[in-house]
């Protein structure tokens, strides 16, 4: 990955290059007649105003107390939408998770979608706002965008002052014995500021510390988002703080954020932010939009206490993961479903034309012209994550993100192709035509779920050693021949195991632009080897990140940011972001 | 200033030693029957819902648009406390702005106070939380000191995004030629975090930029924030914030934000934060909290569009600016009224019976022991504040903060020194006894409101030159014989003129605990020389910082920081936080 990429969370809207839209997206959500969020919280949920803490008219968030009261209800149903594996502007994910959820009311069920808050970070790099696309978005888009009810703000505070604490524990004498080259809780900002990799802090003699390495990441990248988007409640939240495990002693033993009486304010920081967000669609239909961890270092998943709170609220949830399905699929299904009981009905996997040419071997500037042969070859990439999604029980059906350059000819090839894989191809235009436009796949995801039933289970046993983890998911997902690592990861791997964090899952990161590790690899790749960098222990999210291949937690911004043309106007509106 | 202070605005209570209440300001504060936010601003202010942005049920924005509407109608009163030199602990300030705005309304009066918003450093360091004390408070408490409604997350925001916009200016090739050595913005965090006062950034590589010398501020001595707070309306803000000076070339030319292209993305940022916020004291009248820059490097006072916006809402106005009134008086008649054109129609000035013994030299151990001497002797810091105050024109009364130790004959003696000073001092027990314990001190300032008209001027000149600024209130504020400073803050000086700065005001970072630059020197010290160390530019601000002394603008934690024992219990209650 560039060091000017923006691989924030959640995904491109796949807007570039779709069709020459007479409008932007922000003077589409502009122009949106939205209702006052009690009011979609109370007809399209029935959730009584005084439950809904507002900020500001049109967003809100939903009182815990609230939730914890609809206990009793059956869930509705789950829909997961991932997709094939990406180009660089994405395919469309957000888009169609919240076009299909206006869909699926739009043919007269009750559904909400569920969404990962946005980063301010990207917003003022390469790819502006995150709130889905065209008229499939969510609104107030620039809320959502900056700042929006002030939860990553809160997470970020609750990140840094436990990094705060540790070098103020090593400060006044340093009596848990922790080893300042072994401390390895870094401070975020929500901000691309390549310049904050790589600090020594503590410089300028003895009255500010005792010098060491340090380093800033993005706040999606902190363990903390991780930990608020698994805690299932409040107290598991504290308890997962206090888990938190800052750093080493020279004799390599964990020193825990508990040891340093941390987890107490830091909870307290996020007391607020806990609770869900309530927006909507811009056909005013209801939208939690709760936590965002990063798809590589973290899940990449909205909050369980969101995903869990909507299966309350309506009969049908609709959400996202990060990145491909190789992925985000993958870890919403062995991370968040494993640990949070979830039972997803159905997988919708999102692919376009343009992206399957890609993978069958069209230069990027040559796209939009047809190319059958192209979409046949593609087609490899999108069987295998359908196989892949089969392998945790899961139904999975096909959605295409139209653009304007799709060929009625590769059309007819990528149906003739599913139909032999036996699933479903629905062409959605949410981008155009918002819920009208993904009627169909609302009703092909309702019979799927309808005729289908799924019978999900993760894809490994938690009893399963580390490293065999890793080579399951290698094997099984990525078409890799084996796993590598050197005598340095293996030792580490006992180590874990040996400190009793073998049962945890396992969080890959590795390329979104490929099976394998070289982002160059398109298709479905086969018999490669995947090499295992560096583990990471995330004791307070409770998994194990495996780096395989560079791990991008702190995006740069790129020569010409999208910071430079934001303005806002007299009327006070803003313009360019997105 | 030791590393450990925290120092950051709003002042403290008065709170320690006070008396042995039966209950802590945040059992009090939670015991609050708070009235919905919507209902305060309707009936205490006339302002209909629909202008209200709720944030919660029990926070609120006035809209702009509303506070434009009310350009017509004629300004209240506005009423300034200030303080003697303080003791560590403070005088008392919030606490008496707060009470003695109850006492208004308790006698019959439509009065709000204008404060500043807390720090979230402080809250986890010393002091702990920041909202008056006792009877007096704003209420909700733990919201007000944690996040509130989110304004100094996106003033660090938009801080931060300048700092990112630099480096990456930089990195890509650096055509305003920016000399790296003299860029001269830091990033902040909303911390007090001492590991980041001075780092070296950029390290690890070509891909992560070019290594310099750097630091972070806390959030509160942010430039951004000073503007926040001085901007008259939200494009006063925009140009404000396009005028930053951010660094210099090799040949020492000005760099400002509006030549990177910041301005709009920051001004986005602060869209939301810039209305001010509405709360509720613990008597169901109206507080705006807004802003809150540091009173060393910044001018301490809450946003003048607070402070507007009041003076239309309300008959009377009580405000407080940070520090002693060497200090915070100082600048907030110099800075903020001279550049908004307010006019202040009274003066309290804060004393404690305690503070006054200290000043008397009574040690702080003895300072419970009846010493009427001591009161006598201190009473010299008293009189010069009172006589700095009416160079102002200012008309100006006495409020004693009322403690369980105070003897009626140090009472008496007190009194009587004020008499002959011909100045009313007032007994105010509002932390006792909320807005009735500050009746007599309400009607006293009343009265003299309608018996003094105010003659209000600044100290000095725009016209004057900027070293002439300085020693105008050396001499005639902090009794001094003279400023002095060496060859290169003589250029320094010349140079800001010659660019064209020379018409701003100057805004004194030193001690708050002496009218010298020696924090030991109490009472009122004469005939020393008040050394000018450096001199920063707030381009944006519109003063110039005239350093003399230690300036602290990163706070560190102590041995064991408040963040050590707060906690959120299972009721979701806060506890610890003061």
């Amino acid at each position: 990955m560039s060091s000017t990429t923006s691989a924030a969370a959640p995904g491109a809207s796949g807007k570039d290059n779709q069709h020459l839209s007479p409008k932007s997206d922000i003077e589409i959500s502009q122009a949106a007649k939205m209702r006052p969020i009690v009011d979609v919280a109370r007809d399209k949920l029935g959730i009584p105003a005084e439950h809904i803490q507002p900020y500001g008219h049109y967003k809100g968030k939903i009182a815990l107390d609230y939730i914890a009261s609809l206990e009793g209800k059956p869930n509705g149903k789950l829909i997961l939408v991932t997709a094939i594996t990406p180009t660089p502007a994405g395919e469309g994910k957000t888009t169609t998770t919240v076009g299909l959820t206006d869909g699926l009311n739009y043919i007269g069920k009750k559904a909400l979608c569920c969404l990962r808050e946005p980063s301010l970070g990207p917003c003022f790099g390469v790819k502006g706002g995150a709130a889905g696309g065209g008229y499939a978005q969510v609104v107030p888009m620039e809320d959502i965008n900056l700042h929006f009810t002030g939860d990553f703000h809160a997470i970020g505070a609750a990140n840094n002052l436990l990094a705060a604490l540790i070098d103020n524990h090593v400060y006044w004498g340093n009596s848990l014995g922790l080893d300042t080259r072994r401390i390895s809780w870094r401070r975020v900002v929500d901000m691309n500021d390549r310049a904050l990799r790589s600090i020594v802090s503590s410089l300028g003699g003895v009255s500010n510390g005792f010098s060491r390495e340090d380093g800033f990441d993005i706040t999606v990248a902190s363990e903390v988002m991780a930990i608020f988007c698994l805690a299932s409640d409040f107290a598991d939240l504290q308890k997962r703080l206090g888990n938190i495990v800052v750093g080493q002693t020279r004799e390599k033993k964990n020193i825990r954020a508990s040891e340093l009486k941390a987890a107490g304010s830091m909870a307290a920081l996020l007391k607020d932010a806990i609770a869900p967000n309530l927006v909507q669609t811009l056909e005013n239909n209801p939208a939690i939009i709760h936590g965002g961890p990063f798809a590589n270092i973290a899940h990449g998943c909205n909050s369980v206490i969101a995903t869990k709170s909507g299966l309350k609220l309506a009969d049908y949830v609709v959400t996202e993961a990060g990145f491909g399905a190789d992925l985000g699929a993958e870890k919403f299904f062995d991370i968040k479903c494993r640990k949070a009981g979830l039972k997803p009905d159905v997988t919708v996997i999102v692919a376009t034309i343009r992206a399957l040419k890609m993978h069958g071997g069209v230069a990027k500037d040559d796209l939009k012209a047809e190319n059958v042969a192209a979409v046949e070859k593609g087609f490899e990439n999108l069987k295998r994550h359908i196989g892949n999604v089969r392998k945790f029980g899961v139904p999975v059906l096909v959605s295409i993100n139209k653009f304007s350059s799709d060929t009625p000819a590769e059309m007819e090839a990528l149906n003739r192709l599913c139909k032999a894989e036996g699933v479903d191809c629905v062409v959605a235009d949410n981008w155009g035509s918002g819920g009208a436009g993904a009627a169909d796949l609302a009703r092909a995801v309702v019979q799927t779920i309808e005729a289908q039933p799924s019978k999900f289970k993760p894809l490994y046993a938690d009893e399963l050693p580390l490293a065999e983890k890793v080579r399951t998911i290698a094997k099984e997902l990525y078409g890799a021949a084996d796993i590598s690592y050197d005598s340095s990861i293996k030792s580490r791997f006992a180590e874990l195991e040996k400190e009793g964090f073998g049962h945890l899952p396992v969080c890959i990161a590795k390329t979104q632009y490929s099976f394998s590790t070289d982002q160059n690899a398109k298709g479905a790749p086969s018999g490669h080897t995947i090499p295992i960098r560096e583990l990471r222990l995330s004791a307070g999210a409770e998994f194990v990140v495996v780096v395989c291949g560079d791990i991008m937690t702190m995006p740069g911004l790129p020569k010409v940011p999208a910071a430079n043309n934001i303005e806002v106007g007299a009327d006070g509106r803003i313009s360019g972001l997105f």
